[in-house]
């Protein structure tokens, strides 16, 4: 099993979706369909940046999600941490205590051990790495390599959010953006 | 759930600890009972590291392990993905491929996805640092920190190794290394 799990992925491919959708404020529904990933899942996913600042419930009819920092500030490893909680690479079971020329009374320990230190240093490399990258560095490149994409993205949740009752459908038929 | 369980613990323990006996041989079960770790399981990780040739069966009469190479060849990486595999840091899903403006047939994909090189480099920092950093680095400082250690591991495994059916017992009444 991979360290970060599928909701790391999921976050993060939401995030950049609201990045290109300043103005607009999708529903968990509407974002889970769009992006075809169980709803259920992702709403329990939102919460969690809710409760990390990441992103804000909109206020008014049919509200639903907004970014709540710019992109600039959200890095990969606030959503990692938002997500699956502080996760270790290496859980240190002391195992240097448990040395049998110690007759079950080992010595206070003088430091960490230094298998555990190397481990927290690799730790502390990959989060360095994750918190150096942010959802704009992603979502940039993306509208630059797909200049029509933040257009058609816009579009179709515009479609899908006239109401909470249209968020599930794929045409409310509500007046388009200018952006179309 | 760490991303590194206490099999690379138990395995990075072991190898330190060879690493200070270096002309002894000692059982997988001695080396448990040593360090107060499941038998069983760490003969499973023995095997494990047998295979990656990190340690090499002794031979002779109640012949235990040894290592394979030097302290110096043996990096932290190559341990943790002797005993767990080749574990990543993420699994791209490539939920860009789900995305509902395809319509079920998302376009062949130019390249990785933007987020999944994001999570490459950062397992790569993290991997870096763990090959960069070998048993000799944990073995010798230990050494230099507790001089009289190594002397009193070898005389226990010592009294430990005297045949198959001493391996478990504490005292094998054997005559002693002249390290004692």
């Amino acid at each position: 099993m991979s360290h970060f799990g599928v909701a790391v992925e999921y976050a993060l491919h939401v995030l950049v979706q609201l990045a290109h959708l300043e103005d607009q404020s999708p529903s968990a529904n509407a974002l889970a369909e769009f992006q075809g990933v169980p709803p259920a899942y992702l709403a329990k996913i939102m919460t969690r940046l809710e409760k990390a600042a990441l992103v804000k419930a909109a206020e008014g009819k049919g509200g639903g999600y907004q970014l709540a920092k710019s992109p600039e500030q959200i890095s990969f490893l606030a959503v990692a941490d938002a997500v699956e909680g502080r996760k270790k690479l290496f859980e240190c079971t002391e195992v240097r205590q448990r040395c049998i020329l110690f007759g079950g009374k080992p010595p206070k320990p003088t430091g960490i051990c230094g298998i555990h230190a190397v481990m927290l240093a690799a730790e502390q490399r990959m989060r360095e790495q994750l918190s150096g990258t942010t959802v704009a560095d992603i979502a940039g490149p993306l509208q630059l390599k797909t200049p029509q994409l933040p257009g058609y993205v816009q579009r179709w949740f515009d479609s899908h959010s006239a109401s909470p009752d249209s968020n599930r459908k794929s045409d409310g038929g509500r007046k388009r953006r200018s952006t179309r």
